[in-house]
């Protein structure tokens, strides 16, 4: 059995991947980190966890979680920054949720971060957490950066274009829906429900973070450097991301060509579904799972492309896909545990 | 492996049995009875099935069903009237989910629906598939009429209560709140998204069916004859049934008396979980699960019991009850294939 | 014109007081008192307001007050305390829209609040404003408490039963359920998008404060004391209250002459509206409106009647209700301002 | 009083006529034709209207339209063939709310609706009914074609960049995100509230016919011709649309130049509102009014504008644009009956 500790466990992420790891054949929960909830059980903080798990929450404490074998850490940015090197360095496998194990180069996390990275070599050292890009990378890493929810969603749907080479890089479009559980379980007036149903806006428009991942694995996916534009959106719904990435295309194509890339891209992927012609990715079909869905699209009269990728922002998008991780760290089948369809209703 | 076929695959109870079973260890999906999608593959009729359950849906036919081992009839009333005598008499355990199979008493069957009844020996051999109140009974049957899901939440609530002999039988008031799933796929303005968010309405108002069900089962545990007035009311979500239920008592009592009745009763249940005094059940903390939770209240100023229950009206309510009762049946742990926690996100 | 000041005018109740107000034909809005938002504009802090209203928020200012005709005080419990009877002095009408001022008997209010009163002597004073029951006093008072929204639709539900004579007063039932805006703007963890929507759940089940006012008005109503189960519920819709009312009867009685009943009683009030035998009330007719829908049926089976009434808990709940009275007071129509449809969809 | 036809009365922009046209202070309904529910009373349908308009629907009957002054046609695709051509022949101003008469060249209209028009004659002696773009021509129509929801979204948002020459023209992108009452009362699965609620897809990417009608009014704002992707996305609320429209640019701009065309292009417009440099339209803030919310962002690295405009799918978008679209014809107050905040709540 697997040791998992999960620093973090009470957000939405955090007892997503409770969730998952309570149920998974090879995993045995040893640490539930929680700052707020520290000292309560967590089948009194979600109570759905009744005659599941019984287990208390506790602060941050080295010496329980050296007993681990892996440490999820769903930390609030900054609370990582000590813990991450103290794991690691307790060779404790580490796959780290927040933004800053995802990055190549230093510089891209200290101008959209805006402050200096606390553990470059570190940084310089883990590996970027997207199975159907790096797996082999995976394999042998001790620190794992887990991409982002907006950031799979949108990396998945667009890297078959660039990488086939048909796509042009300027002009990349990705204009990105994403349910409310993105915010995390924290207070805030536009995610009161009073104000969140019954709403929908555009947010950091072109400043949020998550641009900048995107960008990086879009130019290696390219050989070249890739800009986009991105824009996020709140919807009220739980769960779900939606991206709709619009790519102008070098030549002329088809839709049999373009479904073709895809397919082909995508043919030994078990999480990654490409929808047949006509058909398009909902949000709903992938909700509860560790699926991506993508469908594309070719514009006859523009000759563009328009790519639909959905996922589930804190399954693929988070907890489920750090998972998928895990088994690939430790020599499981990488589908343990979040094999099975979501819940759609 | 146990073959089970599913007959009416693709009703929200349909597909709720089919995510259930396609994960279950012990269990091989034969057959996808479906009329409105027969000849469509299952993962082309929910998308979320895709890459899981490669099966096409058929009409029913006595020849492909007769080589399982189990059939979960979730038909439109009528539909099975004919079919069910034929599964028994092939020998086929029969799980169904339609009202047809509840009754003790075939008259009060024909008063509340207005009919006669097509199989009368075949009710009177059946068995009400309430686990928690018939469990050996159940082990033997080859009928099982799978109860309903405002009745499952409302006669597990109340029960206790009437069982220790503290409940007077009259004015007992149950109060429900209902999902939309509960009333199926099918098309309805009531249902149109437009008409159904952001409402709560009653209906049926002291005429719907499950009173019946609800009556025989509070009758058999108060030994006496109980009639009860029972409201459903349609809410905006998708899943959970809450049953707010008002029992005067025969005198006076105590939050720990009445505590002690509801944990004592339910004290070796793995799937019903009675809340803490002061603690209340949600529908969330049930959703997607098999767990009943429930809660009860003693009013110091009126001496009466106030108890809340809540079930996921599509999990408990209907498939994921089915397949407890089939892990009855055949022998098998009775959480298997259903043990874990509900999404709650 | 009418001068009119609104105390509280950011939160819920407070901007629907703004809504109606700022379209009303003779009202003059002069003061947003807001302690939260002073010294914003209000188009800032609600931006559906841009181009409608251009007004500072501003921190309680007596001075300013002082030259209004009305105040609406929609303060949290206890702000009001020192303002109200100021104001009242000042020869300002006040509507408070907090519980101080429901109370016939001042002991029920410190009962059920926990709290010696403040200002008795206005207690005593001041008239309950419910319109279809004191129209006449609500014309000459200084004070008025409006009423709760649980409040009103409870009230107006059964008033009719017990003023008839027909209803037995115990064993009166109130199941209620409402929409998340009845909880306000502040923000909780229980009202959190991802927590709310796709749940219900009951709270303060035999405590909550407005069975105390529902129960003055019931006793008054039957002329003797009747106390009821009140159980409120949460339901994921922003706006709507619906109320089902539970009486038993003295004798046999039927769905005509419970329907009589009704329309008789109401038959001169516009913003009542008893449904035809059949028809039920549903929150969504009434949500952004005035009215109360009401319905009864008779059990034929129990001889008991059920009531289902429906409101707008921020409309006729609170600030349409609050509109209605300063209409009554200031001898305008009593429909000037809040007499439209509500918005269905 | 303008005597007002309300044909289609029952759907959901034609009941949204009737709310605004109910209240409006110089209008008479007097017909509300709907074949659905003809010999019905409008408040049986949506009893939200009951006290407040009791009429029967009817069967269209010219005989009792030609008394009118006006009619509002919102009539299914081809029912309004022959209807308008006899309306207008009859003297009756007419506003269709159908993609009929919204066409400059027929051969679009064609092209796009895969049929010939019945009546291009009239076609050509419409006029585009946006009152922001073509407000002198209105004055005077026989028949205005009253735009579509995405298109008075997207075209009020993309102007004003095309008009002042600094938008380029290729590649510009309109990503639509609509509530559900935008497919209309007509019932179908994906509308059905468990389907579609917690869910968001795209649809007819590529080949929505609102398309043409944008492409139409940019390319004469533009002045050269213009085509753009358009992709309009289904999201769980009732009301609102919300664009967002990406242009690149000719040269650099700024924050500052952008706020400055948008502010100087809509500065006598009630009802569009520019937001501050900062501020972004969010549908709840048009919801219920005749509002459309438009900012502009500046992404500084990329040269690119980012427009996001939101206005109420059947508000501004249908039923209180038509009547805009009325005022205009008969020379009223452009505002009557339509200038209040929506409901936010």
């Amino acid at each position: 059995m697997i040791k998992a500790a999960v620093l973090g466990a009470t957000g939405y992420a955090g007892i997503e991947l409770v969730r998952i790891l309570s149920a998974h054949p090879d995993t045995e929960l040893c640490v539930l980190g929680s700052h707020s909830f520290a000292g309560q059980n967590i089948k009194d903080v979600y109570e759905n966890f009744d005659h599941i798990l019984d287990m208390d929450c506790t602060e941050l404490d080295l010496d329980k979680v050296k007993e681990c074998d892996v440490a999820f850490t769903a930390l609030p940015h900054g609370a990582s920054k000590t813990v991450i090197p103290s794991l690691v360095e307790l060779g404790i496998k580490v796959i780290d949720l927040s933004g800053d194990f995802r990055y190549d180069d230093v510089k891209v996390y200290e101008k959209w971060y805006g402050e200096p990275h606390s553990s470059p070599e570190l940084l310089a050292e883990s590996v970027y957490g997207l199975p159907e890009l790096y797996r082999d990378r995976i394999k042998t890493a001790r620190l794992i950066g887990n991409p982002g929810c907006y950031t799979t969603c949108s990396i998945l749907g667009a890297v078959p274009l660039l990488k086939s080479g048909i796509a042009k890089t300027d002009n990349i479009i990705v204009d990105a829906k994403s349910g409310v559980t993105g915010a995390g379980r924290g207070l805030g007036l536009p995610y009161h429900f009073c104000e969140c149903t019954e709403n929908t806006k555009a947010y950091k428009v072109a400043t949020h973070r998550h641009t900048s991942e995107i960008e990086q694995e879009l130019s290696n996916a390219a050989g070249e450097e890739v800009l986009i534009s991105f824009t996020p959106h709140l919807i009220p719904m739980k769960r779900g991301i939606l991206s709709t990435i619009y790519v102008n295309l070098k030549r002329e194509s088809s839709q049999a060509e373009l479904q073709k890339i895809y397919e082909d891209f995508y043919k030994d992927e078990y999480f990654v579904r490409v929808k047949r012609a006509g058909k398009l990715p909902e949000t709903k079909h992938v909700a509860g799972s560790n699926f991506t869905d993508i469908g594309v699209c070719y514009d006859e009269r523009l000759k563009r492309a328009v790519v639909i990728s959905a996922l589930d922002n804190i399954g693929k998008g988070a907890a489920s896909q750090a998972v998928q991780n895990m088994n690939i760290l430790f020599g499981l089948d990488e589908k343990t545990g979040i094999k099975d369809a979501g819940f759609y209703l």
